[in-house]
């Protein structure tokens, strides 16, 4: 039985879900990209840029005595509390086995002293609580959304504690989450759109640990045990180097309160340093190709970029956006619209602590890989030469005014948000990126790209049938 | 980001999602089968079998005038409701449109007059609301949970009424559907369990109508348009159609507003006939052979066998889960701790409305499939002579026993139970099944499977490398 609503989706559309974006400003891009556009933004398209000013909105930072920053927004909306956590402590923690991370996350609702994993389950379901977890190349986050009614949330709160603070690691659990992991290297191997992401991973970051897969790999999998998983456990989710969220109906006692008790239970130790910056502009491009029996090939283009709390990151982030990050983009008109040779292309920064890579994705026919590759590379060189055009500018600035009205946020929304600004340092105003984006001129955004991308360093990576090439056919008029 | 919580799973635990299985009968022995045995079974096997006994469970169960089912439990534990809509509108109702029920769920959520995906998406989000929904063969299902608060219920049920009963269907969110199908449909041919499954099923149910994947293929979808996919949910989201399943925290009076609420909004029209049961047991053997360069071979053999509300279908679960469903099975003592041929291996029942597969699903060394799958043949043929042990008979009863104190059930696992009950004709009561099984003699069960299964007509189904083979080390003593 498959989760219809959630399970499935085009390839680039999955690109979505494996990067993390920033805010507003680039979640409306990718939904965009590979979706279309949506009535709600054109209806915005009118809107007045003065219209636009920093909303006050009630966010209570603090850090506990242990050092876990926390950030919360107390709403009585709805009868729920949002609790996440975040640790510094993704697979560019793994250091020599790669695969880590990834393990120990898995591992912690398996089994905590008392209660295994099947006990673990049915207690948040008979609580009515949901626990949801994720790990990429930065971080490990967990998230517990529980109703707020005392006794249910207390129970919920203490077992999730109990989870992140004293998983139980036993060797009978570690060796089952091996097997899976184990299985799920196979299946990213056989998933196109993932394989493709860690060739050009590989490429793009050679020696720093982006260049790993989270899954790790085979080799390193065999080398780990039980102690291994609880050394990295007591290394990397301390107090010190965890960021609480709490968005919901509690008050700010009860946040406090909380707040003291997560961070009291977890290990103690220091925060970990931060991985270093991974912006290598001088490595020379390269072309990875990857046979396969499919009927459209994949290909994918990246140099590295900026992180969130760069002083050029909304510049490029929103240069991207006019690139490749709406379906009137340059690239999908192009693309797409002119010539027809690809259903969907794309362009995003995904949001990563040492930075992301600026990444172009797009699907075409076999035989016009290399014409399509040379497009690409054209239209990003001219872009590069000429930058935005004043209309390309004013539409993505009322795009980007359009997706403001957060007053009806959700919990979860809001939770994401957070996380995001608490990851990345970013200020403590949901919209401060996006009015930074309405002041940028189009030499601020022509100046950016300049300075971080390069038209003759792409790595490109690719995955189709190695056929004969054609030329491209002529635009239509 | 992944989830690291639910999206990786070793493929043979895969299965256990795949199918829908029997209230706990079935659903325990999976979790043993791919879990290990949990603390939680160990505990009870002390348990005395006189304390078995029918417990009474308010279930209140009545049909509306527009002929909708519908099973209620009204508990006010958690301020929460969860409403769960099952229509027999699966893959085995596609007619010469292999594809369209499963299209036709995934477009529910894909827009309503006025709203999109995405602003349905986020309205759900700001009520706190959750929507799942899953196709198989047999069904198609939509459950919503929801806050009991009555403004929160009463946005979230009228949105819910809107997507199942008056769904856009727009041209273009047909198209992109179709595409993400095809994109599945490609990744299934890249799961090994899901093509080793699908080959499976070709071949136990030739022309009937559970013989072709829930996905359908590229040329069927290429024949699928939005009036193809209206035309199929006025014929088969009918209210005589639909099982309403409504438990929490609502009152009688209110869930009777709702159903009929629901009833009336949904297209009138009569309930589907069933479809012919897949029970040909004259069929000839075969063995398909996929061939993939894993490290391991995936075999699964399968035969038909009974629905869920056949007279023998307790003793022939009961049999599947000696045989198969525990990490005590015949099965797993043969080939994993004497042999050490497989870490994986099972035997179940889906539970299909005509007739699911008896099915022993397992990995082994490329170069002892032959000899694997003998041995199997062997095991199966000596258990049909022989029916259970004494022991065995004993020990599936404790354990099954061990699983009756539902007082704690969630509201979601209460759902779980009343779906399969409506859609099975099963008695009301949650124990019906056990207490059957309690009283089973091992004479029931041999006569049972000895009416049921023939060891000389074995389905199999193989992928892994071809390589050559070798025979069975010799039993450690």
């Amino acid at each position: 039985m498959t989760n219809a609503f959630t399970s499935k989706r085009h390839p680039l559309a999955r690109l979505a879900f494996m990067t993390t974006l920033l805010l507003n400003l680039c979640l409306s891009a990718q939904a965009q990209a590979t979706e279309g556009p949506t009535t709600a933004l054109q209806s915005l398209q009118t809107l007045d840029d003065s219209q636009i000013a920093a909303r006050p909105l009630s966010i209570r930072a603090y850090a506990t005595h242990e050092r876990t920053r926390v950030l919360f927004i107390e709403t009585h909306a709805l009868p729920i509390v949002d609790i996440s956590v975040r640790f510094s402590a993704g697979s560019s923690r793994d250091g020599d086995l790669p695969g880590l991370a990834n393990l120990t996350l898995k591992l912690l609702n398996q089994g905590v002293e008392g209660m295994d994993a099947k006990a673990i389950a049915e207690t948040f379901d008979q609580l009515g609580a949901q626990l949801t977890a994720s790990v990429d190349k930065d971080e490990a986050r967990l998230t517990l959304r529980t109703l707020s009614d005392g006794e249910t949330r207390k129970a919920a709160i203490d077992l999730f504690t109990r989870l992140i603070a004293q998983p139980a690691f036993a060797p009978a659990a570690v060796e089952r989450a091996k097997a899976s992991a184990l299985n799920a290297i196979g299946l990213v191997q056989q998933n196109p759109t993932a394989r493709l992401q860690q060739t050009l991973h590989a490429q793009v970051y050679g020696n720093h640990p982006y260049a790993r897969p989270v899954e790790g790999n085979a080799q390193s999998l065999a080398l780990i045990d039980a102690e291994k998983v609880r050394g990295f456990h007591q290394n990397a989710y301390t107090a010190a180097n965890a960021l609480l969220v709490i968005v919901g109906d509690i008050s700010n006692d009860e946040a406090t309160d909380l707040s003291i008790a997560i961070s009291q239970a977890l290990p103690q130790g220091p925060a970990l340093v931060p991985v270093e910056l991974a912006m290598d502009l001088t490595s020379p491009p390269g072309h990875t190709h990857l046979e396969a029996p499919y009927s459209q090939t994949l290909i994918m283009l990246a140099q590295p970029s900026v992180p969130a709390n760069h002083p050029d990151y909304v510049a490029l982030q929103v240069a991207s956006l006019i690139f490749g990050g709406s379906n009137s983009s340059r690239l999908i008109n192009e693309l797409r619209h002119k010539r027809g040779l690809s259903y969907a292309a794309s362009a995003f920064i995904p949001l990563w602590q040492a930075g992301g890579p600026w990444t172009i994705s797009l699907q075409t026919a076999p035989d016009q890989q290399d014409a399509t590759l040379a497009l690409v590379k054209t239209l990003f060189a001219e872009w590069l030469r000429d930058g935005p055009t004043e209309e390309e500018l004013v539409a993505v600035k009322r795009r980007l005014a359009g997706n403001l009205p957060l007053t009806s946020a959700s919990n979860a929304q809001m939770v994401q948000q957070l996380l995001l600004m608490g990851a990345h340092d970013l200020p403590r105003n949901f919209d401060a990126l996006v009015i930074h984006a309405q002041k940028l001129s189009r030499q601020d955004i022509k100046d950016a790209i300049n300075r971080y991308s390069r038209a003759d360093k792409w790595k490109v990576a690719s995955l189709g049938p190695t056929v004969e090439q054609r030329p491209l056919s002529a635009v239509q008029p």
